[in-house]
């Protein structure tokens, strides 16, 4: 991909160039509105981490910010994913003229391969780093021909027709991630992206705060920005602290084997586990598909730096003395299905832990998973294993910026107008607050639902309206296929099981049954009782209804109003009942 | 309750006086083994916060400390409650000389009813606040005559043959919290229930570190201690802390009405919002059934103390301006019927939610709870309100001891042995070190699990094997009577949903059906192709078997194979298929 796509690279150029391509201008409304706008929607990414997806318009043509996935929630029944819902730019497939995609996290990237499904002619653009993560994924899905992929480099400007995007450098918990400064005939919208201020990166590459100053005084009318830590007072410390840690607490593990757990994209991360190991002679072994994936991805690319030679294959691990090793693994979220979390159950093939093991979990639970990275940590102990997590240890820094860091770029841009983004509605509030304390006036902030259409023209900025907006869920091969009322009867056959009443049926009565099934409701064995009175009850609906067995519903009805109650009095449970009446084929 | 049962009270003492009754010495196997012991044997409360239910046993006696429950895990799919497994005093009942209870939460009482169900003799000892609370909890369940409750004034001794139990003046986030001071023949115990220390305390009651320091002296064979904030560092802050914020953050809110979301149990964190409402000369409206009800039980036996006319009923709450009310609520962990989490939605009958409304959340989410609560503060801003929660203010303090009052406990005590409670295990891990450091030999620190037993006997202390030990679940009135299966079922259900097949045979082959009736699975009317597909397959199987229309199982097996495949195939999920045959009457 990289090679084919070479072409479409422009490079980096000192100072952006904003470069309008001529306008078609065809259409007449614009006679009456002589003040070109533009309008933001953002179809993601409010009120909840994660599904990043907003649109930016100006006249006839759309551009894309991020097109991201986000892992369901407990409330979800065996959904696999959420993505956004696309179905506003159904009608408008022939105005997208590209996606832009900040940096290659799930929630940035996860939901191209659906995206590309509808709209595989758009074309997408991203640093290096991030289309080899995208290439990697769109593989999986069998897409990767299928699309349109452009690596960008920093401080280069795409143009494609009204819309210009130049990638800003940021730094965030991934390498190569990105701001954007998107201008088009109606104003200048400066996006963040997912960012921290690292003025000490582990590669050397600062946010561009030069150039983000220099766009503040081009006149940004649109300040987007994330909002995850919007909540947290001073600063994020700088990656660079973790690697200080690693070298401390490679020494105080010094006599066992060390295993450290982390996200698989954190490639600075990353690069620190590989260089303590390096500095105290140790050999790493990776452990878990993903980190597998990405770390060959990035190596290719030449984000990790290491020799070959300090790799040993997971399956050489114990020819190595413990003292001599690092695992490298995933699962740092305890992800049930995990290496780390395999290896706390004991049920990993190839590793087991033992009280030679020095376990770093070099991550911070996401809210709702502090309770399984408990268990893990727990686990992990229970089998010997020192486990330095974060509270005991600074294992772990945010790649969100707090504060202070919020207030610094709203000092560089000054914006016009501020939309938060990213961020449960909480931490969207917050952050308004901070832009306030900066001198954005009250009625130029917009703390904005999924779906609202946020309309800029000069001096004006107002909500006006919304679109179609909402998440589509993936469960196995179905898209969109489950919704609310799957998800509902779900959510009851979880809480009380299932009862079955099936009977088959003649012009004269019951002919067969009825019988019961019931399943996640009480052990059959020994409800014995429970069950014949329940029978009974059906019986007697169904003999009742003797005179007219085809009166379908009402007999289905009856039995069920009956049964309810009864089995809610002897078991203050309420299953879902499900009567099956057959009828004997003529 | 008080009144009948003062004459089972033991007037407080300055002293207090070690009572040992002469033993029945009938046990030949005591000749064998002239050095008396004790054991302990944690049947909760170790590894995972709550159902505290520790049994100690010295020759013939035992006595249990707490009798608590713990609420449901995600994926214990529609179960209530959990309680302890009691089955390991089944054949001891006879031998049980009393139940004795730190204090007046769930985790410490809430099991008590199903308790008194198989041991309604047991005489049962706690202060007065906790007894008040359980009696309470007991009339709920009709039961309060049933039970044998016995109030407890501090540093009382209450001798219950071979073993006598003092009470020790504690602080904790419920008034009237005790540490158990045990002796028995066999040695001496001091279990310190959950605590703080809290040198400022609201109502002015210390723990009382003069009799903690004198039990040391007396010489401890075992410290059993809480484990909850073993993981923090320094000092939890004094209750009263939060009472000076509340003065503060009511200032702030001056013009609005407030709104106080806490723990019912909470009396000292309540008596503080009482008083920050008088000094404003605000009223006091109170929303939730567990709000109301501590609150009655509390101001009766004196623990609360505000005048009548501060209460203004609910109902009324309109009739005030809001700039005068205060509302104390429930519903500070998000639980989804709660009166807060109703008000979040909007769907609470008599308050609204508005932007005149100041709303503080005094507590930290239980891990777990984080998402809920989260939301809830989301949906709170969306109506208008300001929220104000941990980590904006110091709106709640802990109710658990942190490293530096963990330490001092171990100071004052210097115990023989140390067995770490009530905390995950990697808790208990750290509290184990801090153990270490205070001098208490490795040998004679004993992390458990439940059912382990501990073996006590002068100088020795060791595991001495395991007993029936674990958890029984509620379900409705059911106890005990969902399992694993059930459980595991309800799970499959919740993940892809319902898959049954009917028809009904008769010796020549199928009469009726196949039919189909799918649940929580895909939407049926939208997947008519999938349907008629697999209603054809089920069909083939049916008349491959014509010639043995009587071969249940295998004709229902052979469906299952068949539908497995298919659905997989087409939709990548795995629903539970349920194939019910039916069989003609003869």
């Amino acid at each position: 991909m990289q090679e084919k796509k070479q072409r479409n690279e422009i490079k980096p150029e000192a100072e952006a160039v904003l470069n309008h391509p001529p306008r078609k201008n065809t259409q007449p409304m614009k006679k009456k509105n002589p003040q070109i706008g533009f309008k933001v929607i953002p179809l993601g990414g409010l009120g909840e981490i994660g599904k990043n997806f907003t649109i930016f318009e100006c006249e006839d043509d759309i551009v894309i910010v991020d097109c991201g996935i986000k892992f369901p929630d407990g409330d979800m029944y065996g959904i696999d994913l959420v993505i956004p819902d696309f179905s506003y730019l159904d009608d408008k497939a022939d105005r997208i003229r590209g996606l832009f995609i900040t940096h290659g996290h799930e929630d940035h990237i996860g939901a191209i391969p659906y995206f590309i499904k509808k709209h595989a002619h758009v074309p997408i653009y991203g640093t290096r780093l991030t289309m080899g993560l995208l290439t990697n994924k769109l593989v999986e899905h069998g897409l990767e021909k299928k699309a349109n992929l452009n690596v960008v480099n920093y401080r280069s400007v795409i143009t494609v027709k009204g819309f210009s995007v130049e990638f800003v450098v940021t730094n965030h918990s991934i390498a190569d991630s990105a701001a954007l400064y998107i201008r088009c005939k109606g104003g200048k919208i400066f996006h963040t992206g997912d960012f921290k201020i690292d003025l000490t990166p582990v590669d050397s590459q600062q946010i561009d705060l030069h150039r983000i100053a220099q766009i503040g005084r081009e006149g940004v009318d649109l300040l987007v920005a994330d909002s995850t830590n919007a909540e947290r007072k001073g600063y994020t410390p700088s990656e660079s602290t973790v690697g200080e840690s690693f070298l401390t607490l490679f020494a105080s593990g010094s006599k066992k084997r060390i295993v450290v757990a982390t996200f698989a994209t954190n490639i600075h991360r990353i690069q620190q586990i590989f260089d303590a190991a390096k500095f105290y002679k140790r050999k790493v072994a990776i452990s878990g598909r993903s980190m597998l994936n990405v770390i060959q991805v990035a190596k290719e690319l030449k984000y990790l730096k290491f020799k070959d030679n300090i790799i040993v294959e997971l399956k050489d691990i114990n020819t190595h003395l413990p003292e001599q090793m690092v695992l490298l693994t995933t699962g740092s979220q305890g992800e049930p299905m995990s290496a780390l979390s395999r290896m706390a159950s004991g049920e990993h093939r190839q590793l087991k832990i033992t009280k030679d093991d020095y376990v770093i979990i070099s991550a911070t639970p996401i809210p709702g998973n502090e309770k399984t990275v408990g268990n893990i940590i727990s686990d992990l102990m229970k089998l010997g294993a020192d486990v330095i997590y974060q509270g005991s240890s600074d294992v772990h820094v945010s790649g969100h910026a707090c504060q202070e860091e919020l207030k610094m770029i709203q000092a560089l841009i000054k914006p016009r107008n501020f939309m938060p983004v990213h961020g449960e509605f909480r931490m969207l509030m917050k952050h308004a607050q901070l832009s306030k304390m900066m001198g954005v006036p009250e009625d130029h902030i917009f703390v904005l639902e999924n779906g609202e259409v946020l309309e800029i023209s000069g001096e004006n900025a107002k909500v006006a309206g919304t679109v179609q907006s909402g998440v589509t869920l993936i469960d196995g091969l179905g898209i969109g296929d489950v919704g609310n009322i799957v998800l509902k009867d779900r959510k009851k056959l979880s809480e009380d099981g299932l009862f079955i009443v099936v009977a088959t049926l003649n012009a004269d009565g019951t002919v067969s049954g009825p019988d019961i099934v019931s399943r996640g409701f009480v052990y059959m064995r020994e409800s014995e009782d429970l069950l014949n009175n329940a029978k009974e009850i059906c019986a007697k609906v169904l003999k009742a209804h003797s005179d007219n067995t085809y009166d379908y519903n009402s007999i289905k009805n009856e039995i069920k109003t009956e049964l309810e109650k009864f089995l809610y009095d002897k078991t203050k449970r309420r299953p879902m009942i499900l009567p099956i009446l057959m009828y004997l084929k003529k």
